[in-house]
């Protein structure tokens, strides 16, 4: 994967051209080296070895305390040594000022060694991000800086067991702290009351500390809690508190560990109920007269009441590119481990003009066709996806360090690949680690390899960090809609300008076209879709238009990267490597692009069989 | 399921028709009935409560036996009580003389209540098949009667370790026992030596003994094993030896577990590695000399020498359809699952022309298109495939029962539908119960749900019995082509019979002409394939022609179903029930059947992007 990294960062990417904005000044592609070093190093001793047992040695609960396996521990000490949690972060804080897509790319090692060990780090990561971008000075400094340099770990603390998805409905209350609550330096102190759902490294003793990010309701005058999500609020919640120089108080925060959630994969991630305030850990006297028991575990409101949401979301392009990068990276380790399977797998004879000769010695099952079918797939999927999200990281970089215009027009691009970012490799990565144990046979079905964890471990993609349902009605319902269209017309102004370019290319001219085609039924698809008006109508269909979508796009960034590969290969690149590029773009617009004329179909007719369905004909 | 159950068998199988040949005679949709009504209870009360178990108490070895749950044995007796492993049987071997198709119904509970413990059962019935088909009378006497009985269980002995799917590379040496080794009461007598791994039920403590079906390779006078799979010999080798008359000796066959396979799902069924002859049981002093240890194993020939192959495919489309079966099963629980969590599960609220209203109370999920649309695709994907393997059920009972010509033609569109009856469900109940963990979201994820099981479990069927790329290889290089295309051709007139008859029901009219297409572009597409006659061009992507055919034949399914919904509705049928069949064949037809073109194109261009594919691109 190493030469396929540094083809996307250094020759498609020219992420050296960063180098010459003020911020990333000191930096220079073999600083950008040696950080991918670092990471791949670590990765290989600290991660991969024990990625089985993450699964095998699941967290459990002693009634006090969770154990995880002491891998684990030792993993998280030379990721937090590497200093990668900060490494995006200005010098002062302790960070190397690392470019978004240099930072994705080093840590995209560590998802591939371990997604599970590995989200540990990236969940604080977000956390600490979210409070650099709206916390107060001093929550940046007391608990930003303290997860950045890996004292203490953070969560997101956004679903509830009655309420997945539909945030709306959160019920968690926070009230004020007592008349003084607005005069606590880490932030106007609520009391909350509330349990949270699926919350990842929600307990765990790998840090001192955990802070929790956590979105909540403060009830109107009237008691009660606004409908919809303006009425949602967020708070940074300690499991234990600390002063405003971070240094614990020595009191426990009533935040506890109601179970364990027992998960088909990614079982290395501790997953947790949270109950917050409801007693088990009383905390100090509430100031509005009761006694500590059951008052609400203490937060701190961050920002302004009633943005909790919009804060989210703010980190919420970053967070689905980082799942997306996750599950192409699943993608990427099964597709090396079944690729070295059959390079050494004996099996099987090669089918001549007059069948097989079983009087021949046996070939290794790389030399059969369906087996390279099913490795190029995996490679036209998770090498097509690690470009997209590669390309989007960019985009990051582009939207926080480029001109504003650029900035501007990166940000709208970014909205509208974000839903694909998140998808699609969600899907066809774990398509391609089904692939992966289907070339392993009955061996990639055993937990004797790797295969199986790895399909196991991605099939969470697809749920955590908004539903494929939900990534799809972010896209037609919002994305390609808003602003006029202008997202949609952006990105069809990049596609159209790679198309131009390929055109021009014999070997590719034919990949070209079917882009344009592809471009013109997707543009045609949205606007059919919203012939009518009714979201109801355009919507039913959102899922397979996410797919259409995603294809299209998919097919677009392997176009864009097989002109480069075609390039270089002219100019004596290294042809073995560079053919294999060519290759899996062409698998792509082969086997993979005319899938999308199906799923555009009933998208076009806004065809209603579904929506339409009735709950007795089940 | 057991309305839809109902409906395929009476109504659109009208499997009471059966009971006019003399060999059903005794029997009448009653007693069909009382069959499923038994085999119904006794897989909700001693299968289905203790399928989780199964596979979290995973069979395990302490060196001398195999511990499985008492839960599983339990179950087991009260399957071997209820007479289904002789179900088929004639009477005077204890049998019930049942048409295939309603044994195949009757099983299908064990299969969706837990496939992996019904895996014992019919690994035991298909052994015993074989024997009634091609052992000596004495064979079926002791062997075959006594695992029709229950009182012995039996395996199927292919697979080797360094030979999964080559068959042709069989490994397993048989000589024979002696010179008196011809004048065994059990068949002539050998000794067997080799490795056979991916056994399923290869050891376990269920019953007193186990009967395995080993291929082996006679060597020539040259003490060589013949390449190809002409040189395998089928042997009939039990655990413990037996006399003639059932009784078991007190001697211990020299056939050891030499390990369990620790699998992905499908875990309650033991699956082994076995060593046979290694002398880890000496048995017998080998009277060609030698003393017991090492001698080898013994077994007794089935048959004729060399005809090993050939006897098991005998009896493969029946365990193929086995297989197809299983995994509809397997998607039929998830569908049945998921569809149960949509009913009661409240998130979020519809979406109106103005978009939602958070002020409204939630509404069960199974309101929401997208979720709808997720049933809908299981209902259409796991009923359809039901539909197809009673339908090829139905033929193997037209084969053994029919008037000769019928029978001829029976087993001719056998011959051709059972790779996609193996292959289908495989792959798209698969995909069903994808579908169903996506319905409860992360609660499909936990093991506190179902559907994560079901999904492991099911992802076995796409390996074994033959894998997916076997079964391409099998359809396109053999089924379509044999005899001049002669079954391609029988199945084509059947589809032409069902678009005749859809042409005239305006309400059907459209997927008639659909299907009318489809079958044009099948016909097209493998002649194309087969264009320049060359088996590597044409089977390069036999797994895509493999994918449309099974398309088109479930479209197929669906359309003759919808055809009998559409006048059981206008007859006065059953409402709601009815509408739920006509829907689930639309979205066949609307969603899943367009995706054929994708497919055929890579088929009939003889695409030769995989086939040219260099290791070294990789």
């Amino acid at each position: 994967m190493r030469a396929t990294l540094d083809f996307l960062l250094n020759d498609w990417l020219d992420v050296e051209a960063l180098t010459r904005r003020p911020r990333f000044a000191d930096h220079s592609r073999e600083t950008f080296a040696s950080v991918l070093d670092t990471c791949e190093r670590i990765a290989r001793e600290k991660f991969a070895p024990y990625n089985r047992l993450a699964d095998t040695e699941e967290p459990w609960f002693d009634g006090e305390r969770v154990h995880l396996p002491e891998a684990t521990h030792e993993a998280m000490r030379a990721y937090v040594e590497s200093g990668m949690l900060a490494a995006a972060q200005d010098y002062e804080l302790g960070g190397m000022q690392l470019p978004c897509v240099v930072e994705m790319a080093a840590n995209s090692f560590f998802s591939k060694a371990s997604v599970a060990m590995s989200g540990y780090a990236m969940l604080t990561n977000g956390n600490a991000n979210l409070l650099m971008a709206h916390g107060s000075p001093t929550q940046k400094e007391v608990f930003a800086r303290n997860e950045f340099a890996g004292r203490w770990f953070g969560t997101m603390c956004l679903s509830e067991p009655q309420a997945g998805s539909s945030l709306s409905d959160v019920a968690t209350r926070a009230l004020p702290d007592g008349h003084d609550f607005d005069s606590d330096p880490l932030g106007p102190r609520y009391r909350l009351k509330g349990h949270k759902m699926w919350i990842s490294g929600g307990e765990h003793e790998i840090t001192e500390n955990i802070v929790h990010l956590v979105l909540a309701k403060i009830p109107g005058p009237d008691g009660k809690l606004v409908p919809g999500v303006k009425g949602i609020s967020l708070f940074v919640v300690p499991k234990r508190l600390v002063d405003e120089q971070g240094r614990l108080t020595g009191e426990r925060n009533d935040v506890a560990l109601a179970g364990l959630n027992h998960k088909c994969g990614y079982r290395g991630t501790t997953n947790t109920l949270l109950n917050f305030g409801e007693g088990r850990f009383p905390v100090r006297a509430y100031t509005g007269g009761l006694d500590g028991r059951g008052a609400g575990a203490i937060g701190y409101l961050v920002g302004e009441p009633g943005k909790g949401l919009a804060y989210m979301f703010h980190m919420m392009n970053e967070a689905r590119i980082g799942v997306g990068l996750g599950a192409t990276m699943l993608g990427m380790a099964g597709y090396e481990a079944s690729l070295e399977y059959a390079r050494q797998r004996p099996q099987g004879r090669p089918i001549g003009p007059a069948g097989k000769d079983p009087a021949q010695p046996q070939v290794t099952i790389i030399q059969h066709p369906d087996v390279k079918r099913m490795l190029l797939a995996q490679k036209s999927y998770c090498e097509g996806a690690l470009a997209l999200e590669l390309y989007c990281a960019r985009l990051v970089d582009e939207q926080n360090t480029a001109a504003p215009d650029a900035a501007a027009e990166a940000r709208l691009l970014l909205e509208v690949l974000t839903p694909i970012a998140k998808s699609w490799p969600s899907e066809w990565c774990l398509e391609a680690n089904n692939l992966a144990i289907q070339v392993l046979g009955g061996y990639g079905y055993t937990r004797d390899f790797p295969v199986e964890q790895y399909w196991r471990d991605n099939r969470l993609n697809m749920i955590h960090e908004g539903t494929h349902g939900i990534q799809g009605l972010d896209l037609l319902g919002r994305k390609v809609v808003m602003d006029g269209g202008r997202g949609l017309a952006l990105l069809a102004t990049r596609m159209q300008e790679t198309i131009g370019r390929a055109a021009q290319v014999p070997e590719l001219a034919e990949h070209a076209e079917s882009l344009a085609r592809a471009l013109t039924r997707v543009g045609e698809a949205t606007r059919a879709a919203w012939a009518t008006g009714h979201p109801g109508e355009a919507l039913a269909n959102a899922t397979p238009y996410l797919q259409a979508f995603g294809h299209a796009v998919l097919a677009w960034i392997w176009l864009d990267v097989a002109l480069l590969a075609q390039a270089s290969r002219a100019a004596g690149g290294p042809q073995d490597f560079l053919q294999g590029k060519l290759a899996a773009a062409k698998y792509f617009y082969r086997y993979e692009l005319p899938k999308i004329e199906a799923w555009l179909r009933v998208v076009e007719t806004r065809d209603s069989t579904c929506r339409e369905m009735e709950e007795g004909w089940f």
